[in-house]
């Protein structure tokens, strides 16, 4: 049933330690899903994975053997690996004993299916996985009806994203595309953009937010390019009462974003 | 001028080394400080550093010079280490070849300088020192008047909680004391206290968070406590549109305090 794996030369032993970099699993169309609680999140959004390496003596709690009765359910080849051979590949210092592969999709504009008044999180070039991973969980925690993410320079598909997203990654609609392709689209589809920059006159909080609603964020280093601060209909500033650099570019998305739930009821 | 050390056996460096665990640092009533921007925090705050562990093989920029030099003039002891030796004192995986020792303090609720109608954050029971650090950068951002953690624990000094703290653990007034002791005084100080918990009726843009308030937030793993979940003046809700679990404390926390911000003008 289920077959071990015992040597780290095993070649899919050597492919999954490949696969934390890019282009590899740009090669091979897959990333990894390491973790209980994003194996599980990505097997309700019904992600077909591939293969799920499996190490008991790692695990945390008691609800593994369903999980992998799920995945493999679905299809998913099912690998067992020793204590030693897992700790090898696992991304995380203190693994839960549970990695897959999954297959990577690309989610195009013109494929979003958005409600009367969309709301929608656009961000650019986001260069830390860690940030665009909590990011997500605003957008989703705020009910974006997806997020946009322009130019970027980490790879939505990296291990820390997955991650740091707590699975979310599966169930917030996601599309990766260049900035005036964006804008384009948001123009066609009469969604207002409202970008967020120290240098703005306006508040947040007083601008309306209501309605068809694109938030959009610069990046950590270099904040909004001067494409989108040329181009968004509105720019709002937060209010910063300490340091300068206080809110980063996560902590800044998630006040905009729940500034405009309120708005929106 | 710069004392040079080269041996690992140096006891200096032994002795960084220890400070990264929490005993040594209580026992010498020290923490450690790593990084450009969060010495600069502290000596910009009159932190008297003890003394300054420098690595020019690391250095990223041009500045390191004059912060050296603003270090030794308020008093710190200056010492250069090779690439390697440094490499084995920093916390960081990255160092920026500057390291300083910092004295501890305790700051008690009756030495809290408060404002008028004070805007107070209490903390329990955080764990993660990273996201101590992240709440005490919200707090900052959103102009808390101070911090009270109560019953920590991670340690205030921890270097992780220095780290993502950014140094602003340096300028938000911070207080360590047990839940009780808070409540009594909040009241001696008719401070209302509001509460933020999944369970609560109230949403936290419609209770008012103006005057005088504390806003109190649980732990990760637990939330609230009893003790607060019964005693708060009031209890609110964050309102979830995703996974039950996307918000975690810290973002909790820089959502309600945002909207205290903008209620309070």
């Amino acid at each position: 049933m289920v077959e071990r794996i015992t040597s780290l030369q095993n070649p899919r032993i050597k492919q999954l330690v490949k696969l934390r970099d890019r282009r590899p699993r740009d090669e091979a169309g897959v990333f990894l899903v390491e973790g209980y609680r994003e194996i599980r999140r990505a097997l309700e959004k019904g992600v077909a994975l591939t293969e799920l390496y499996v190490s008991p003596e790692w695990f945390l709690g008691e609800n593994e053997p369903a999980l992998i009765d799920q995945a493999r359910a679905a299809g998913a080849q099912v690998f067992e690996l020793g204590k030693e051979t897992f700790a090898k590949v696992a991304y995380r210092e203190r693994p839960d004993g549970l990695l897959a592969v999954a297959p990577q999709w690309r989610l195009t504009l013109a494929e979003l299916a958005l409600p009367a008044a969309p709301f929608l999180l656009v961000v650019e070039a986001i260069e830390k996985p860690g940030n665009l991973g909590t990011i997500l969980r605003s957008a989703d925690a705020a009910g974006c009806d997806a997020v946009i993410v322009c130019d970027p320079v980490t790879d939505i598909f990296n291990p820390n994203v997955v991650r740091a997203s707590t699975g979310v990654l599966f169930s917030v609609p996601l599309v990766v595309a260049g900035s005036a392709d964006v804008l384009a689209w948001l123009r066609s589809k009469l969604i207002r953009t409202v970008a967020t920059t120290p240098a703005a006159q306006t508040l947040y909080t007083t601008a309306d937010l209501r309605g068809s609603l694109a938030v959009v964020m610069g990046s950590e280093q270099y904040g909004l390019s001067e494409f989108w601060l040329k181009h968004a209909d509105l720019t709002v500033r937060i209010p910063m009462a300490g340091q300068a650099d206080s809110l980063n570019v996560a902590m800044a998305t998630i006040i905009t974003l729940f500034e405009a739930v309120r708005q929106r009821g």
